[in-house]
């Protein structure tokens, strides 16, 4: 585009648009980075300059952009049918992701109920595992639990067991009250990884928290909502799979259901193609989307037992349906676009790549060792996180105000790489067609970001 | 497709799907219909059957279906960015609709917001006034007004602002507090609208129910939503201008937001391209979706004044962010069908044609006047509905065991018409494209499929 189309545009931005999650006098002074172009790995701003994705568009592109097998099967989807109501109704693309996915996800799912996105479908899992105990004469089971630090979205239901005081606390009249519960600790990480006994301390110390909740309240608890191995938004804190088998432990002896969100960390993102696949366990729902399209277009799918959803299933008089629906319920054009990512997912062996790349990952980690106030380095599959802290000893974060994250990530972009922080905590959420020398590539730039604000 | 093909779709939608707003039993004894292609009006099944879409698939379709300027769309964009994240980052599509938005919009709104569907945009309108008065200094501003008979979507925020208590009243321990409303109540219909006299008793008594709340508690009240002209899914109820010009005024004078979900009246389906137009107001914040992309994917804007949006703009530490979005916000492929879609609108001078049939669907209702049972005869741009009755002059129901809404739709299937009924409320929500000959057609239809079934 010209520069005077460039301009134009900016300015319309500045004067129509409000970004979400963002201060919008961060702007006052700069751009929003205008991107025309967006292939594989790459974005591409008005100027022509080339940035690495390294954060998948928000954790949600997965083949790479502009991928072509997405875009054919898209156009065939338009052949056939756009979008029509699935109340009464059904096609094709619908049922076949609805069945490939029961397919794939961890054993003993049975139903799929589909939605628009991550937080449209926390709010289906939600109010599906409420109604269930009222059906089968459980009514006091009204109570959601949910961890500190997670992230659910950012409707009013998955904000009420949203743990990020920064995001959540502003809207306390408006939620309902849920039981807040300690996530596992991680105190000391090795190679990426907790060492054992970090692994075990604190994992030991969060299952307790949840027993002592149970065994307390677990007749008023319908569900306990988990983002299993990695709570994401709250500051890709990574946990051991002992802990979500311990969960799950916990859940069928109490009686609670197990709600697995698995919006940010499903299709293989953590190296596994769902992340409680690390732990061997099923969920009584199952939450996905983000990388279920590829990353492309909006959808979601909450997935639940044939024993959740039996409890729903009787004659219409008996006021048992389940009313919860979106106009754009299994929009045949997402569901299309799953499919063929799915279908790109066995014929391109990607789950096989991630593995390489998770490790090519691992192996890159000890190029941070030697930084400054870089605490926690850790990583899962396709996931690398690590914290500026002030002390690494003892875990002393810099004064917020010093907003050292947003630094980084204004260097980064200099350095044709966004490398979008969340706080001071410094992460790759990288898309499976990561190739081992693009790796590197990013690595050798964020090494030289860091060299460059002072942390060697 | 084969019957083979068709028998085990039918086979893995009964396994897998669990289908919106609907008591799976129902399909116990008979299947969803499989739709293979839709074109223009009409959804074709696997056997070939046509259907007319007189509901618009939901009430989202515009321009008919698989419309090939909407399809040349996409696949131009697909060649450009598929999705990006929206924070920190821009695109045109994304900048191009929101002015197109905000040129089109009632005069005086001066930002967007993008989501994902309209329960989402109802919950960012819901939480932007509720901080918007946190920032102002009248931190007492925490709750919201509704109507009866509201519907605004499904998330639980939205919930707490519904007035159907078959869809809402099951999930009340986990929805907030708000005040529900007396709605207009309308009765008598001449010719589809409101008898003058029924229209001033109705919106008097209405709007003293608003001042009466207002004088008591504005105080406390963030917002006050509505959907304006038409309350669709409580049972398309159509309101006197005058109602919203009211309450516009008393929101101005007690200081509470007006909310206009404009969900699913928005784009023409009242006869103006927003409904607030038929009372000449601007809301404090307009909430659009489903045809806001013809139909076609999903996409939702929450639309502002400056005067809110400013009160969120200030430095980082002062914590006045709203921490709000969604991984796919502004979807560049939904936002370029949304553009095509307003240059449909210009270019194809679509308003004008909805006038022109909105006149001839006004036309029909005459047709309706000889059946017995049928109340209420009502009719609002492409929208036109009637309720089956026992008594039309005191309104008396029908036994909702008698499920006589659903038997009009299961026979008006096999006529070719998709009739989708709320309760026992039978209703048109015509696509834009609909032409004369074809509404009469369905107009014939309707007729023959009433006679069958008695009500002559
Ligand atoms: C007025 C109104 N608001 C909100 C919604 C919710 O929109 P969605 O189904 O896209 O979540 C609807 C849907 O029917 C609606 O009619
Ligand atoms: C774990 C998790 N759950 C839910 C959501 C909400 O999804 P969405 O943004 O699509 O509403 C997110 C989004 O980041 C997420 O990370």
């Amino acid at each position: 585009m010209t520069p005077a189309e460039k301009r134009e545009l900016l300015h319309k931005d500045r004067e129509r648009v409000w970004h979400p999650f963002t201060q919008m006098k961060d702007y006052a002074e700069r751009d929003h980075l205008l991107i025309e172009k967006a292939e594989g790995l790459y974005l591409y701003d008005a100027d022509g300059n080339r940035y690495y994705d390294t954060v998948s568009s928000w954790w949600v592109n997965v083949h790479g952009h502009g991928h072509p097998r997405i875009k054919q099967a898209i156009a065939r989807q338009l052949e056939d049918t756009d979008h029509i109501m699935f109340s009464g109704f059904t096609h094709r693309p619908a049922i076949e992701l609805a069945d490939k996915l029961i397919e794939i996800a961890p054993p003993g799912l049975g139903k799929v109920f589909y939605s628009d996105n991550g937080s449209t479908a926390v709010e289906v899992a939600l109010k599906m595992s409420f109604q269930y105990w009222q059906h089968v004469g459980r009514p006091g089971k009204t109570k959601f639990a949910f961890l500190e630090h997670s992230y659910h979205g950012d409707t009013l239901g998955a904000v009420s067991v949203g743990g990020v005081d920064l995001y959540h606390a502003t809207f306390r009249p408006l939620l309902f009250d849920a039981y807040r519960v300690t996530a596992p600790r991680i105190s000391r990480w090795e190679n990426g990884s907790p060492t054992p006994e970090a692994a075990e301390h604190g994992v030991a110390e969060a299952l307790e928290a949840v027993k002592r909740l149970f065994e307390s309240s677990a007749d008023e608890i319908a569900g306990f909502i988990i983002e299993p191995m990695v709570q994401a938004a709250g500051g890709i804190l990574i946990h051991p799979a002992a802990y979500v088998a311990g969960v799950r432990e916990l859940c069928t002896r109490y009686e609670v259901h197990l709600i697995a969100d698995e919006v940010a960390v499903g299709f293989g993102r953590t190296g596994t193609m769902f992340a409680c696949e690390h732990a061997g366990i099923t969920p009584d729902l199952l939450i996905l989307s983000k990388g279920l399209t590829a990353g492309i277009m909006p959808l979601a799918a909450t997935l639940c037992t044939d024993r959740i959803y039996e409890a729903f299933y009787d004659d219409y008089e008996t006021m048992k349906t389940f009313f919860h629906g979106h106009s754009f319920t299994g929009n045949p054009l997402a569901c299309a676009v799953a499919l063929e990512s799915l279908r790109l997912f066995e014929e391109e062996r990607v789950l096989e790549h991630v593995r390489t790349i998770s490790e090519a990952l691992r192996g890159q980690l000890p190029r941070f060792e030697p930084f400054r106030h870089l605490g926690n380095i850790r990583q899962l599959g396709m996931i690398a996180a690590f914290d500026l802290v002030q002390d690494t000893e003892t875990g002393k974060a810099f004064p917020s105000s010093e907003r050292r994250g947003y630094h980084v990530y204004l260097e980064a972009l200099k350095e044709g790489l966004i490398l979008r922080p969340l706080g001071d905590t410094i992460y790759y959420w990288l898309p499976h067609c990561t190739s081992e020398e693009q790796l590197h590539d990013i690595v050798d730039r964020t090494c030289a970001v860091l060299e460059r604000l002072g942390y060697r």
